[in-house]
């Protein structure tokens, strides 16, 4: 749930970017060109992507999390950034 | 450059999906979904990604790397991995 | 600042076990062992620190956060968060 | 098995200075020291980790998977790389 209008466009824009990063993945693969050169672009979408997460979390943390912990949901909140935190690589 | 087909089949095929969950991840906030299960959402994308990258890794090591190898080309080969090594996380 | 014992003392235990593997990895490298044995201990004493984060990570949100949180220093915690967050592999 | 002393003797080093750091993230938890900090400290011990794998890989790859190949046992020289790269994080 975004509250800042900013936030929200920032992260979409660029998730579409991210996406025609792996639409060229694909056609690269499709052609098949250079598996090093392959690998390379997909891990730039990762890292997009990543970055997009960070955006999201910080955006979660300053307003769901807050309100959760003030509100005495405080073991749920931590559970799930917990579980975001695990995840990540 | 992938040699045998099946590989470079499986590739495309996964990295499709990959493309089909990261819309959903746009979707997802476009629709103001909650922070968390967007988070979660792509971070399976990454995961998806860095299968395809085991599998185009593996599909160059068998060949590329080995013909480099073969041919005295392996500092440029050895290079190219550690390359993607590094990136990797 | 850890609050329950029982999680600092889980936590300097999981450390010493990590020291402990992490010398064995300089022993390995001192006698010359096979290249991959070494990295892949070394790999475990990296899963072994990443666990011990998730611990103390998660005693910081349940008391640490929560008291920021609540005193009004949200911005700091969360800063302190994503910095964390940011740095994990 | 390292060919070049001054590999290993720079593995060596950086894995000790690993270790001093490791004792620091030990005495930090005992000394009760704040959790952010002792979180950095460990991310920092696997940063370092991270890089004497890389050294060590990059060794392997130049000298034991080289000869491998040439000697005919590219598959087995394959799979022990494909794991190393796998659980990497």
């Amino acid at each position: 749930m975004f509250r800042p209008k900013d936030t929200k466009e920032r992260a979409i824009h660029r998730l579409r970017i991210a996406k025609g990063h792996l639409e060229k993945v694909i056609k690269m693969t499709e052609a098949d060109e250079y598996c090093i050169d392959i690998i390379h672009q997909s891990q730039a979408v990762q890292k997009a992507l990543k970055e997009v997460d960070n955006l999201v979390l910080e955006q979660h943390l300053s307003c769901c999390t807050e309100v959760d912990i003030r509100n005495g949901k405080s073991e749920k909140a931590i559970k799930e950034i917990m579980e975001v935190f695990d995840k990540k690589h």
